[in-house]
């Protein structure tokens, strides 16, 4: 088996168990990326397990974003092996998407920004209902989403509510995100684990062509086109190097972004006390 | 008026009623496809009635799913009629979301596989809160859903859900089938009957042309393409007949497959209890 | 500051406020779709303010519908200042949905046929739990709807939830409409003023070109063609001209329509107690 070092995997029968472990808050970073990519090859092997389960060690943060210290970093490690128009973490999440394994994430905690991104890709998302946020702050600092959240939450929850939580860069807690479509489920907390084990191990006693057929005409109707892809993450890449962002990002640092800390628990709050952008 | 096998159908007022009778357990064969084929046929006539409102006699079985020792046969009848690449359940299911009548599924009972397909291809569709099972179990069986399911559910519960759906193969009550979208509603039993029937009355007092001209619009945006369709239908039939799903239906008809029973009451459970597929 | 007819227009803070006031019930006639092509053109100036929140004057009306003695009027003034194929209310809304200014609607009484067209094209919508109906009446006069609705629904509800809503011409209540997608949130009356300020406040803080690029993105993938909104628009036209249309509006006419009063508090219900179409 590969080795990771912001994952641990567990193979459990036709399961793999894939739990996010980046201290101090699971920030996507290059690392991430690189075994992201790595998990992505493993899962093309034609013995790999049917079914994938991510979830986060931090019950506080699933994945609350990117590295901002180092977005050149993670989109050059994102191109690795990959074509020309392929650097860009959008492009690695739909990779994901294409796995041919069913890939389900069990979130707890924080998931803005790419990490909604990440769980976007995913086939399927179950949410702690006590405990999990979901939120694109991306607009709040100064860019649009560049890494999928776009594209699929105006194909989820439709123009209106895709629009509103992309201007309003809010955190949405696991019940309105329910509401919305965001998450096919709000789970109680208590009951989250052997739900998703449940339909994992359901899931892994079934036929494999007939998985990979069903997801794949599912995909060729609902999932955006690679040019699409590459066009908002070239439009996130662009904006969020300019003026603005990067001063409304220096001053979130000022307050403690990417520290574990108030700013990072409450990141939607944190964004409506910046000083208005002219 | 045409004569039918497997519905018995009555005027009433300007609305058409057409209860499916097909004892043991309205099992989806050719009778009932040529008796689908020549009501649409009727439904074309400019005298037609305007509304149409599908239910059924038997109230633990809406329409199961397709009986499985007649594939040939039902595609066969299909292909009555229609050109070449017409001869599969899900072309006619979609000439059915084309008939100028608008069309009205009440349900009680199991809607699996062609069942559920049957009611995505109708225009409306409110189910019992007590009494209502959905479900798309082909993927347990071991191919992927043929008869338009892929392309409704998709475009009716967004990606993630649509995935659940259809790869976990589980049954679906009326409310988490209202709350993903699969229903128009879930009405307690005691109420269906007539708030089905006070819509349909309204709808039939309404102008044809208006009728026909909003529905043919709601069409092109959210029908798939005939190409579409036929490439479900034909990888549907391929992996149907193909050495894995024949073993897994074989199984499932020692359990007891198109007998009225428990295997057809809990079909969602049976399929977990299958020998795990390599 | 541009001068109004049918608005009052007040901004407050980077968010601009108007308000509709067109006694006697806000009908949709030449002067709101001049005041609205005005309404256009200010905010398309680089120094307009970001967001936009829309409201009525009247708790029993927000929109009700076009006035119905005025539709070649309204329509001529649609087209002023636009190219050919441009004079209809649906490609006036078809810009306002393309405005770079966030559009907020905050609904409290009717917003039936062209109301809910505008609702639509606003980039978000709240309405009142207690006291918002939606409705698209259209079917039930005799015509499709003409300014979006068929776009918009279809693909925010879905094809059988949309269908529903069109073809019974149908009063919808705010948690109803929040069910099925047709807004973003039912709110409590007594929270909603609060909770639209909020939410207007904390988007106008945020940087304009982020603000500008994410709704573009979404609206490239979730509006409808110029061509698919001018054949609905054409359609309308079309049959509402009609012989059976003109006889069901006077019907309606004898009615009430159009005067403050039970006929339109509750124009659902009288759409059914009208002679039946042919």
């Amino acid at each position: 088996m590969a080795s990771y070092e912001t994952f641990r995997v567990r193979p459990d029968g036709g399961v793999l168990s894939v739990t996010f472990d980046a201290p101090p808050i699971n920030l996507t970073g290059p690392e991430f990326v690189r075994d992201l990519v790595t998990l992505l090859a493993e899962l093309a092997r034609p013995d790999a397990s049917r079914v994938v389960v991510f979830d986060s060690a931090d019950p506080d943060f699933f994945l609350p974003h990117v590295d901002l210290t180092r977005v050149a970093e993670y989109t050059a490690e994102a191109g690795k092996g990959g074509g020309p128009g392929d650097a860009s973490l959008g492009m690695v999440f739909h990779r994901l998407s294409r796995t041919p394994a069913v890939t389900i994430a069990k979130v707890r905690g924080r998931a803005r920004g790419a990490g909604s991104e990440f769980l976007l890709a995913c086939d399927m998302r179950f949410a702690s209902r006590e405990n999990a946020v979901l939120g694109q702050p991306e607009v709040g600092i100064g860019a649009p989403p560049g890494a999928g959240a776009l594209q699929h939450l105006t194909r989820l929850l439709g123009r209106g509510r895709a629009l509103e939580a992309v201007v309003t860069a809010a955190d949405f807690d696991a019940d309105l995100a329910e509401r919305y479509g965001w998450i096919n489920r709000a789970v109680p907390d208590a009951e989250l684990d052997a739900f998703v084990a449940a339909l994992a191990a359901r899931i892994s006693g079934f036929p494999r062509d007939a998985l990979i057929a069903a997801k794949a005409t599912v995909n060729d109707i609902s999932l955006p086109s690679v040019p699409a892809v590459r066009a908002d993450a070239a439009l996130f890449q662009q904006l969020v190097r300019g003026e603005t962002a990067q001063q409304r990002i220096a001053e979130l640092f000022e307050q403690g972004l990417q520290i574990r800390g108030d700013t990072e628990l409450r990141l939607g709050d944190a964004l409506s006390r910046l000083k208005r952008a002219d």
